[in-house]
C-alpha cells in the first residue's frame, strides 16, 4: 500500500495509490490517515493527470529528528569516528518541502549537498518503547533528502543552520506501510549519474533501535519523523541540477535545485 | 497588558490578566490571540482560584530557537569563546510545560542544570526581515527555563538530547505584548537562593537581530519562539528542587523538580 497526500488546486487530501507503474491510480480517501479512519470516496484520478500534483506525504506538527553517521562509509568519507550511540539533531516542520518543489540554495551558503535517506513516520504517540516494541509505533516509511550546508555545518558549532533551513527536508513521494526496511537499497543521483548506493542493512543502529533510543528523550507523536542517516556518496548540488532520492520499494523522491539571482 | 493561557478543568482558555499583584483577576477571552481576533467573554475568575492551573501561554506549531552563548559572563563560566554570529539550536514543542509543571529528570543524565532566559513570542509569518523591522513581528514576551543535561550537552556533538528532552522547555507565567526589552532583569533562583541575575542589556545580539537573523535561516511562524540565551550563574537543579525564573515586568515562572525513583 502506499498513501499519498495531494492537491488539485484545493485543499490537500489523501488517497491510496493503485496499478502498476505508469498508470497508477489515486484512490481519493476521506481524513487524514495519521489521525482518522478512512473511507474511499469513490473519487479516482490519475496520477498523470495535469491537475494532480503530490504534496509532502506528512508535515509533522513536533518534530523531525535526524541521525547522523549512522552508515560506517558515510563517516569515513567526512573524516568522523562513528558515534558510540545514535547522534541526534533536529529539523523544523519549515524545512519540508515535497516531491518537484524547488530546494532553494539560501544566500549564506557556498556549498550544499543531497544526503539519501530512508524516513520513518511515527504513528502513535510513543515514549520509552523498547526495540523489540518500537516499530508497532510506525506508521510508515518514506524517502528523504536530508539536505545539508556543508560549509555552514563545519563552521557552525551546532547543525541547525546547516540542516534545518526552509527547503532542506524533502520527503516524498509517499508513505509505504508495513514495509519490512531490514535491507533495502537508498540512492541518490544528480542529473541521472548516481551518487549514492548503499544499503540500509548497512544502518549502524537500525530503525527499531532508533525508534527506541529516540523514544527515550522525546515524547514522539504521530507524523513525527525520523530520518534514518545517509550512505557514502554525498555530493554538491547547485543551481538547475535535478536531484533524486530512490529507496528500494518506496519510489524515487525528484527535486530541482535552485539559486535564486 | 498581560496575556495567560489557562484551565479550570475542560479545554485551554485564554485571558487577559488584570488588577494588582494579589489580587489579579483572568478576564477571560474567546478564540486564540495568536491567530485569531478576541472578545471578553464577560466571565472574570480570580487568578488564585482553586480551579485555576495557568498553562505554558503557547504551545508552538513549529519550532523553539534557542541562542547558545548570548551573555558573555555565561560564555566565559563555562570555557568558551564568544560566538561570531549567534549560535542557534532547536528545542522541540513536545518539551515545553507550563507554571508549577515539574521538570522531570531524565534517567540518562546525572547533572541538569536552569537557565533563566527571556522568550521573543513571534506573532507573524516572517522570512528575511530587517532588523530596523524585526520587532514588528514580535507578538509579546515571555519567561523560559533553556533546562539543560550539562553532561550529556558536554557528551554529545548536537546538544539535542541535552536541551531537547521533555520538560526541557518551562515557559510562562503569561505573555506580556509591547514590552521594551532592551535592558530587563533576568533572575534564577533555586530554593530562595539568587543564583543567576543578569540584564538583557549584557546580550551579545539583541532581540530585534535575533529575530532578525533567524528569519534568514527559517521562516518563523506565528508562536515560533526564540530563547534569547541565558546570563551567568548557571546551577545544578535536583529532585525537589524549586526553580524561579524571573524577568523583569514580565513576572516569575516557577517549577519544581521531580527525579522518578
Amino acid at each position: 500500500m502506499r498513501i499519498a497526500r495531494f492537491t488539485t488546486g484545493g485543499d490537500p487530501r489523501y488517497a491510496l495509490i493503485d496499478g502498476d507503474p505508469g498508470s497508477e491510480e489515486l484512490v481519493v480517501i476521506t481524513g487524514d490517515p495519521l489521525y482518522t479512519p478512512v473511507q474511499p470516496t469513490g473519487e479516482q484520478i490519475r496520477l498523470d493527470d495535469d491537475s494532480v500534483r503530490l504534496l509532502a506525504p506528512v508535515i509533522p506538527r513536533s518534530k523531525i529528528i535526524g541521525v547522523g553517521r549512522n552508515y560506517a562509509a558515510h563517516a569515513a568519507e567526512m573524516g568522523n569516528e562513528l558515534p558510540p550511540a545514535p547522534l541526534l539533531f533536529l529539523k523544523p516542520n519549515t524545512s519540508v518541502i515535497g516531491p518537484d518543489d524547488p530546494i532553494v540554495l539560501p544566500d549564506w551558503t557556498e556549498h550544499v549537498e543531497h544526503e539519501a535517506e530512508l524516513a520513518i513516520v511515527i504513528g502513535k504517540v510513543t515514549k520509552d518503547v523498547t526495540p523489540d516494541r518500537a516499530l508497532e509505533h510506525v506508521f510508515g516509511y518514506t524517502v528523504a533528502n536530508d539536505v545539508t550546508a556543508r560549509d555552514v555545518q563545519k563552521a557552525d558549532l551546532q547543525w541547525t543552520r546547516a540542516k534545518g533551513f526552509d527547503g532542506s527536508c524533502p520527503i516524498g513521494p509517499w508513505i509505504v506501510p508495513g514495509l519490512d526496511v531490514d535491507d533495502l537499497f537508498v540512492r541518490a543521483r544528480v542529473n541521472g549519474v548516481t551518487k549514492q548506493d548503499g544499503r540500509t542493512s548497512q544502518m549502524i543502529f537500525d530503525a527499531a533501535y532508533l525508534v527506541s533510543y529516540v523514544s527515550e528523550v522525546f515524547t514522539l507523536l504521530p507524523g513525527d519523523l525520523i530520518l534514518t542517516g545517509t550512505p557514502a556518496g554525498v555530493s554538491p548540488i547547485v543551481d538547475r541540477d535535478i536531484v533524486e532520492v530512490e529507496v528500494e520499494e518506496i519510489g524515487v523522491l525528484r527535486n530541482p535545485v535552485l539559486r535564486r539571482h
